[in-house]
């Protein structure tokens, strides 16, 4: 198997965006800017009421590694989808952008993973997630010789969500391990942290090389309303944590230093599903490629500032072109 | 049942839409801005050579049936879909607009139909049909009493690329025209109308009130190359024809006189994708409501412009707000 800079575990999900404003989250009981979990009459009833959608490929993870893939980066995903036209949608994406992605397909069973996406005009994303299929990894699918493969295993927490993805998430760390790999964890939401926060804790300090969070996650996470001591307990518990904070940018801890890191600007922020896990694209194609951390941190606010401008949470143009338009590699 | 401004029949697609250059197109057979049908394995083979796409609900008639909703007008759809993932797409997509929509899908036969939207970095879209389910429109169908219920019927002309559909087209047309409304049909494509030139003559001579085609239709119709001698033709086999010309604008021929419209600015061409299928909303929609035609006209520009400055063909804000801010309606 050729060798890889990332390889991602994560929901394979397609990610169905339309627009609504505050009243309609109020009158359906969302809370704004939130990823929920959402069983199959909800998310019909949902369907049925917002307004008509665009469908594109998403997943936390696996929008980080289609990412990397822009950058230049070769990256591989695990991901289960269903045999149904959602299925085929994510499937084709992720390969047309040269991700190695061999997982197969399940028939007959639960569909393909999507997720409602409601966006407000403040550019705000509330996610309303049906798992479908995809949290069915078997131990089968955690394909050991892609994960040996690469330099990075990046592991989505909303894996924890299910037993058998949790299962795949622990068997997956387990192999980049023993194999001497890094292995990096995306926190993914506050509330799915709040959900595991004791596993995630003891993950963090005994698992993890580096960590990705934002605000609220790390401030969940050690159960602090200060960011400054949730930093502080990061910093000591993991060797590499890169902390995102929206417009204020991203402070990435290593060795005892922090490195603040501004946002990149944006015209106009469109759609802000996706930022995090862009973010983490360009940090990890930065650090599987050996640039310095600052560099890192801008390749990710750079990704993160491309996605927020557009609807959708896969990069629109070349992101190796950006990144050589701004310096940031050559 | 309520009235309706408009009842549209056409093909349900849903759009699959991805950025190429114009080696892609000439790599793989494709005539740059033209309409081609492609078979199930040819659809497949040119599906896994694209790039990612972006799945947007579709369909000519369906598009500015569309529009015609967004600009408030009442309007109803008749088209086939299968019960698949795609059709549940299209038809939450059109009914989440307001139309009145309630063919009821086909299962266990082929697929949702579906276009594989080729968009070149001038924005020209290169589409590639694979039909589906779409043509197999029965005479069940065609709901005789929507049909009544509408001023204008409108027709596209793709609907004869399949017998099935075409028997569909002649009987609401029929319907329509013993019940005093008003036929409107659209040209659709070149490539089309050559397939079906002598049947869209007659069809226009005798049976069509409201005629929508762009240059290339409408020369292709009288099989001249002059756009001046196309368009006498048509003002004299019509009582009303609207003809479009990119950034141009539109002429509006009607009672032996000519009325120029000019385009609406756009900042930047993005998607030409459902140009023609916005201006025939605004226009009907502007005719429906008994509006001057120069107003009509006004009003299909500025639908033209919106749909093409962003991606897909279904409008993203509402074209009733356009409207008033333009000053076109009150």
């Amino acid at each position: 198997m050729q060798d890889h800079d990332v390889v991602g575990i994560g929901n394979a999900i397609v990610d169905i965006i339309g627009r609504c404003d505050d009243a309609f989250l109020a009158a359906h009981g969302r809370v704004k800017g939130s990823m929920q979990l959402v069983d199959a009459p909800t998310v019909e009833q949902l369907y049925g009421a917002m307004g008509p959608g665009t469908e594109i490929s998403g997943g936390s993870a696996a929008n980080t590694i289609a990412g990397i893939a822009s950058f230049g980066g070769r990256a591989g995903f695990i991901g289960k989808t269903a045999t149904d036209q959602f299925g085929e949608v994510f499937r084709h994406d992720i390969r047309a952008i040269g991700v190695t992605f061999d997982t197969p397909p399940a028939g007959g069973g639960e569909p393909t993973g999507r997720c409602l996406i409601l966006v407000t005009p403040d550019g705000q994303r509330t996610m309303n997630t049906f798992l479908g299929i995809s949290p069915q990894l078997g131990s089968g699918e955690v394909d050991a010789a892609l994960i040996r493969s690469a330099r990075i295993v990046y592991l989505e927490g909303y894996l924890f969500d299910r037993p058998e993805a949790k299962a795949a998430f622990r068997q997956a760390a387990d192999i980049a391990g023993k194999a001497g790999r890094q292995v990096a964890l995306s926190l993914s939401d506050a509330f799915c942290v709040d959900r595991h926060r004791a596993e995630f804790q003891d993950l963090v300090r005994n698992s993890v090389d580096i960590l990705f969070a934002n605000e609220s996650e790390v401030t969940s996470l050690y159960e602090t309303t200060s960011f400054d001591e949730a930093a502080r307990r990061a910093q000591a518990d993991t060797r590499l944590a890169a902390l995102t904070r929206s417009e204020k940018g991203s402070v990435i801890l290593s060795g005892g230093k922090a490195i603040e890191i501004p946002a990149a600007p944006v015209a106009k922020v469109v759609d802000t599903t996706g930022a995090g896990d862009l973010y983490a694209a360009g940090f990890l194609f930065g650090i599987a490629r050996g640039l310095a951390l600052d560099t890192a941190g801008r390749l990710g606010s750079l990704a993160a500032a491309e996605i927020i401008s557009h609807i959708g949470a896969r990069p629109e143009v070349k992101l190796s072109d950006l990144a050589r338009k701004s310096g940031l590699v050559d």
